[in-house]
């Protein structure tokens, strides 16, 4: 039976989703715990990585478990109880990682690369708080929300985008697809953006931030990001901003 | 020179606001970067304690200088430059305390006894979330907000507070003057209540929001309030909910 769920974490004290030897892992913690329930060693597959620091309202993932294992009090039959199951994993989970759904789904699925869209939350704030500290990126400068929505709109669409890709990547094509992006300001001092696309390279998200944020305080134009997109150089494009900001917010299918 | 300072702290790990031997306290790390930035022993006098746990958006306090004394770069002369000084003091504090306004007042002032008002905040959430913990008070059951609001309102005006006091406490009169009780639902699974009053006693906010939480859940009426108040007991009120979900919002002079 393979099993999809959707988790939040809190990503301040994990070295990030997948497993490493430095620290506490997300994708460890939910093995461990699955592996302790049903009594087999399980492992499970996430829609894609996120970094130290990162958090997740809806990160999704899947396992599979054998139809005949018993999970506590009730086996697996071929009807799913979602509500005890994510009850008796969350019971079992550390306070930083919750799992919000689970469903059953086909044998074909596969939370990686069944995925076809993702949307992220960047919460970015001008200067720093005690009672926001770790939970949004911090910059100096009060950026213009004008020319940052200008600026954004040259993002929009299917794009190479090595610019905005840490050099550290393995991955083989830059060519991205960028539905939206949606930037508003939520507080005095605090702008969310949220970035919807078909996927997203290593450090993309935070790049593109700090670039139109650099738009916004004026260091950068908004037709500068044409120059930097067809440069496909990463030296062009803005600061990579504090993984703390960042959020993944939802991986449709 | 006497000043007058304003802060914001995250309470999560702190003993609490008061110096104590047991843990980090605000008051000592703010005595500490003071002592350390004038070379002078300073004290501060808070507007009253925190327990562990608690936030303050806005805690004031108040501390002396000798007006000779050299505050790193700049002498603290006839005029206080207040950026210099919270900048300088910032810079000195940790992460979880900062200092938003900083002025000069009168040798009269005493940030506790001169305080004339108090708001404080509780931020109720039916359910946990790893993105809030140690920021809410966690609850299980969805309270009626009409029912908590109607209750409320037998608690705004002068009253014996005796029922709404933890029994830990040395004060000798428990009549205390609250001038607005706001309830407010600001998300599907989260409650804000603001309550102003002319001073509190110990715990006093958190039972009454453990209170009106057992009202908004049916286990009591809007009439009961009257009936506890009036008992000067405390077994007859409700729980006392967590610190993590109580924040000190303002205090008036």
């Amino acid at each position: 039976m393979k099993i999809k769920i959707s988790i939040c974490y809190n990503g301040k004290n994990f070295v990030g989703w997948q497993t490493q030897n430095n620290g506490r892992s997300v994708q460890e913690e939910i093995e461990k715990t699955l592996s302790f329930l049903f009594d087999e060693k399980t492992k499970i597959i996430g829609s894609g990585r996120t970094d130290a620091g990162v958090h997740a309202l809806s990160q999704v993932a899947s396992f599979e478990i054998s139809s005949n294992r018993f999970l506590k009090n009730f086996t697996l039959d071929s009807q799913l109880n979602s509500d005890k199951l994510i009850n008796a994993i969350n019971a079992n989970l550390p306070s930083d990682i919750k799992i919000l759904s689970a469903e059953e789904v086909g044998d074909n699925f596969n939370a990686r690369f069944s995925a076809k869209q993702k949307a992220y939350l960047y919460r970015l704030q001008v200067g720093t708080n005690p009672l926001t500290d770790g939970f949004v990126g911090n910059v100096n400068l009060m950026p213009d929300i004008k020319a940052m929505k200008k600026a954004s709109k040259h993002l929009v669409g299917e794009h190479d985008f090595s610019s905005f890709c840490s050099s550290k990547t393995e991955t083989k094509t830059f060519v991205r697809k960028i539905y939206k992006i949606k930037i508003r300001k939520v507080s005095p001092i605090e702008f969310n953006f949220e970035i919807t696309g078909n996927g997203f390279l290593y450090n993309m998200v935070r790049i593109i931030v700090g670039t139109l944020y650099e738009v916004g305080i004026g260091k950068k134009t908004a037709k500068d990001i044409k120059t930097i997109l067809n440069s496909k150089d990463r030296k062009k494009a803005g600061k990579t901003l504090p993984a703390s900001g960042l959020y993944l917010k939802q991986v449709l299918y």
